[in-house]
């Protein structure tokens, strides 16, 4: 039985997740990808957890894929004669598949970005509600760098930052900072240290927990929905949903505690 | 007769409109809503006007929906024993098709954001052509934090500034000042006192009267239509267009103007 | 026979073009468009050029197009009877399929941005990878105030900076420089003087060089490719390229470089 890749612990309502492959930088193997994979399948309706923090070990987030395992997984093919075609296709589409399942994870998905955030790790970060990182956390995509192409990825940064800094991003294989990264919107928070980084970290969930879990998951929902449905009907759902969630108990206890001057059960 | 939620005044090609529900922060009442809607209609076919400037009474642009009104809404309906959804469903939806007129009002839309900038004000605040607000402007989106959600303001937030920072400012309830809205994209100007904001604005109009009324109409449907439309056929037609605005009493004022060192008779 | 109204030059793997109508400030001719529209053609299955830097003469980029050309066109067809529609038409569309091309290009597409950079010039530095500006550099969509609309580059500002400024900087003529182009994602890159400028330019060569040609041809694609596509259709497909990307020449050489740390053979 191989070990598992993943720390997983559970405080109050939210699951913090670290990434453990610190002699790899964390770098996504297969059997780590479907471990995130089967974790997040298991969040798919789980209402008490309010949000996911996912961060690396050692000091790194996520180094991407293993280059090492591509070239031997490719020498080793060769040596025995066979076709390691679909063996690269399958890893790499898993991947897209958890890239898109973390994408719309219900819970407020938030990554704690150190270190190396690279290829795979940089995608990863892309589809976090909350990015927070460090000023000297390099980020990057070193894809076409090695000859090969940031592909399950690629739609993810386009959606984050646009076109217009995706193209310039992975054509010139830039690195950057932190601070770089929240001028372009991968991530929201940068801070100098350890000690700020855990206290932006803090404030963030503070401000989770002051949002109504259900109201949040459904705001999630929409806001992915925009672009892929005709907006009139869009808005049209919409406001099912708000006279909906006006009548449920969580939108009759946040008025009445609004007018009432105090704080919703939610975020006592 | 309910008295009017609406100061609307006309200067040249300007009309000026106040929300003016001073005692809730200018709130968004189903009244409101409809004036507006009338308004915004009279503006369709009106070629004279080129500018609407909006802006709140007493120091605050608009809070959004009343919460009071929304919690008492649903008290007076339990005790009658009678359902509010539909209710609840048409309100909430006349203010996305407000939101929606404003986005395409032909006419140039100036928002000028001070105090509370919150729910449907944001919205408000996200369809404008320019945005100028205070520096010390309280931008936020609070429904999750009442337990409902930003229904018909969702989309038009993601328009405005990306999914990647509305998703954030929605699930974290985020409360935010007049520069990070600049920096956003929410705002586009920033004011650090009413002297400068009304000088701001001042700059805005003259810079829209130096701009050809019907051009200005073209080049904003024009603009709309970028994604909803084929891109070949979008050039197709847009090259129509261009050769009509040339050929119109406009473009050939114009560009005699400009070869003649002289400003054009709309700019006058 | 008419003269050439670009400059090109080749070095190792780069091509360096010049507009030079430094009479007009590189105005967009309809002969200097046809000529661009030739050489990128030419350039479709080029796989030996990485990069193509587009520049203008005499210290302007490229002023748009020319409006005493439209003045005059249109005060000739008056005096003749006929009617100018058609040439009008056909000159602008042109120009959209040029910058169409332009998006599109295989190479790395770099713009040095000096002087003037209005209308046509504007929408061609919205469709390259990389922009490089001088801070003093004078941007700008000047079309409402002749009289007419930035009908071909419309698309294009929008793509590049989103509907949120677009709008704003069309409907108000503004003009604005290099560091707010920079904050604005117009361009990438703001330099001081020429001396930055070059060096930038130069450093931004050898990070393309860095890059795999091949690899960075396919994720140019990809990326152009989202938005259009189904987002599960495309990355099944990219999962395709991956495959063939690790397994093609350029995918052994660059991971085998990396294991052996060491420089791919393009990058020497």
């Amino acid at each position: 039985m191989t070990e598992s890749t993943l720390l997983i612990e559970r405080f109050d309502h939210v699951i913090h997740v670290t990434l453990n492959r610190p002699e790899t930088r964390n770098a996504m193997s297969l059997f780590m990808v479907n471990e995130l994979r089967n974790l997040f399948a298991s969040l798919q309706d789980d209402v008490t957890t309010r949000a996911v923090v996912i961060r690396g070990s050692n000091g790194h987030f996520c180094a991407g894929a293993d280059v090492r395992d591509l070239a031997e997984g490719r020498a080793r093919a060769a040596q025995a004669g066979s076709d390691p075609t679909q063996s690269l296709v399958d890893l790499n589409r898993a991947f897209g598949h958890l890239i898109t399942q973390a994408n719309h994870l219900p819970q407020v998905l938030i990554t704690v970005l150190e270190g190396a955030v690279l290829g795979g790790g940089f995608g990863l970060a892309c589809v976090s509600d909350v990015g927070i990182t460090l000023q000297s956390t390099q980020f990057g995509l070193p894809e076409t760098g090695l000859g090969i192409i940031p592909a399950q990825i690629a739609p993810f940064v386009v959606q984050r930052i646009g076109l217009t800094q995706a193209r310039r991003l992975a054509l010139l294989g830039e690195r950057f900072n932190g601070d770089e990264a929240v001028r372009l919107g991968i991530a929201h928070f940068a801070a100098s240290d350890s000690n700020a980084l855990q206290k932006t970290l803090n404030d963030v969930l503070a401000k989770v927990k002051r949002c109504a879990p259900n109201a949040n998951r459904i705001t999630k929902a929409l806001m992915h929905n925009v672009g892929g449905k005709d907006l009139n009907q869009l808005l049209d759902d919409a406001a099912q949903s708000f006279a909906k969630a006006v009548l449920s108990e969580e939108g009759t206890e946040g008025t009445l505690a609004f007018v009432q001057k105090r704080l919703p059960h939610w975020a006592q």
